[in-house]
């Protein structure tokens, strides 16, 4: 049995019990309202880690790729959402997809992406779903659920043969929200943007069986999910710092983490460089903003415990360098060359992505979370 | 024949003649000197972007990952420098690529990694070559030129059972030079603390055949390599918008760009949506600090021409938001859905890294750069 002190570093560092503690934090919070999950698995592309969310076999899941849809259409998934604005060439790898049997449906916030799925789909002989964007706060695609547009292309969808399934929107202000509160009004304005949205259309007749919301933050803001069909959430099975840093979860609920080794000091300067450069971390800064920066993440002993003050401070291609955090005078920790530690990122997708695997380790068997019991591959790439 | 309309995007594209040209470049400016280049490998990853730098067979290669040895001793290059401090138990996969005839050498700063390596050396029975990294301008490692620990961990490799191979430097502050004046003057600080260290080493009647300095931004700037045996540089190979910022190249100079597809419009935002986000890109924003900041990067049409005023805004995981610059007034482009365009990277090492692949074309062939005329494998991990 290998364990933390076996793998080269650095290596990505998945805790099972806290994946599973998040995941049945999420599902009791959707319990509530009766509202089901559909996992968006951008953060872990994971089959296995999907697997703790739905011990019970394959359930709905949202994707951002069409690489993650193929490839958990390998492992049997076959209700998905690719929650990305359609590019028309996109469509045969998605009708391939369909043609698997995989109900994928599409999102469009366009006549001409209408249109297009529209005539994909009757060159394919069955119609393709789509849900139709709404924009909630302003932060990427998406139509005002007042917009006429929005009719308009439901009807294109409806009539010209395509299957329109629903609206969809997510809260990108959340990630924002450092209160419960403001949360909590993040989610109402997503809940109502999309149901708006969905009753627009049924005024016009048209059909919009899906009202699909959702993020980490809005999630567990939730106070009120009438209308709602779906919630999409997927950063909570790992959280991050970002999620830490607006109050969504503790430092103890991260996940993730990165194994790195202390490679060398620069004691004048308070220095302890680790080959834990940007490539393991990604230069993911989305605690730079945040009321307490974490620059690259903040360090953990092997065995996890927090070490709140020592932060990766900079970082160059495979080089981390450690320092107390600036606005701290603590002692820097005695971490000799060789010394390995954990580091918890910034924001789960970005380090996630720098890696291929995660080594799986649980902090409530036996081994007290020392021991790989399992090695999680994971689909990058488009 | 494929041509960048075929692959579905988000990929990355080499054009080959630009890369020719990069080479080239550096190949005359290092002939000046009679200095070998030890080609930084980190960059680009690839045994075919490589073969470019040499084509007569492989030549001096410097890496920042193990992984990258091994990818490249598949390939026949036997000569390297893994330019990050050793950690001590990565000593065994040294050993095991020496035993595949590959004479590669170390980096080291301390008397605990300078053991390691005389105690891995009598193990293996073959001395390990190091380097003793020097610290010519503080940003990472290193012993500063005057330090006594110099000749103790030169003493110790020597006479313990490793090989003291000589000294390496690299300016990181040269990255933030934006003059020729300041590089230049970077350069000469690089090469004086190398030739300072060797000289000390020397006189303490140690062995110091190697003097090895290095970056992209000084190996353009050198005025004088006296004493200096190579330099490493890499970054080159591409170019990049902080290279350009900085005023080491011009925007036709890079040779890496990523190809997107347009799928949104929020025209009341003056927004291009593509399905280019920070997966693409990578979350490097190493121009944010320079004098003209470019977002996550500079848009081109297809063929390559650049769109100076367009820059990518803002990005979420799969979307990339394209607008006229904030100082600028011009009108937006009239890009629509389904649409490609290039996006020129901030950081070439970063962005290439989030791809497996490079597509290649060659604006000089009789395509005039429209068709990928080869597929180029990078490795990634470590």
């Amino acid at each position: 049995m290998t364990d933390l002190l076996d793998p080269e570093t650095p290596f990505a560092v998945v805790d099972r019990s806290q994946l599973d503690a998040n995941v049945e934090r999420i599902r009791r919070k959707l319990a509530t309202f009766g509202v089901p999950l559909r996992l968006h698995v951008k953060t872990s592309k994971s089959v296995d880690v999907a697997r703790r969310v739905f011990p019970e076999g394959p359930g709905p899941i949202t994707v951002s790729t069409l690489a993650e849809a193929e490839h958990f259409a390998d492992a049997g998934y076959v209700d998905m959402v690719y929650a990305v604005g359609i590019a028309p060439q996109k469509l045969e790898r998605v009708i391939a997809l369909r043609e698997r049997g995989v109900d994928l449906a599409v999102l469009l916030d366009s006549i001409v992406q209408a249109d297009a799925v529209a005539a994909a789909s009757r060159r394919s002989g069955e119609r393709i779903p789509a849900l139709i964007e709404i924009d909630c706060d302003g932060h990427r695609g998406g139509l005002l659920p007042d917009d006429p547009d929005l009719t308009a292309i439901g009807s294109t969808l409806h009539e010209q043969g395509g299957e329109l399934r629903g609206v969809l929107d997510h809260a990108g202000e959340s990630y924002f929200a450092s209160t419960a509160e403001a949360r909590t009004a993040a989610s109402l304005i997503e809940r109502s943007a999309a149901v708006h949205a969905a009753e627009a259309l049924r005024s016009a007749g048209l059909p919009c069986p899906v009202v699909s919301v959702g993020s980490t933050p809005t999630a567990f803001a939730a106070s009120n999910l009438d209308g709602v069909t779906e919630v999409r959430a997927g950063n909570f099975v790992f959280f991050d710092l970002v999620m830490a840093g607006i109050g969504v979860c503790d430092h103890d609920a991260l996940a993730l983490s990165i194994v790195v080794t202390v490679i060398g000091h620069k004691h004048e300067k308070g220095w302890i460089v680790t080959d834990g450069g940007w490539m393991a971390t990604s230069r993911d800064r989305g605690t730079a903003d945040q009321s307490l920066d974490q620059g690259y993440g903040i360090a953990c002993q092997l065995d996890g415990d927090v070490m709140p003050n020592l932060i990766v401070v900079a970082a160059s291609q495979e080089h981390g360098i450690l320092a107390i955090r600036p606005e701290d005078e603590a002692p820097l920790p005695d971490l000799p060359i060789g010394a390995r530690l954990r580091i918890l990122p910034n924001h789960a997708c970005a380090t996630a992505a720098q890696f291929s695997a995660y080594h799986v380790v649980d902090e409530l068997d036996e081994t007290r979370g020392r021991a790989i019991i399992a090695t999680w591959p994971r689909s990058n790439g488009w």
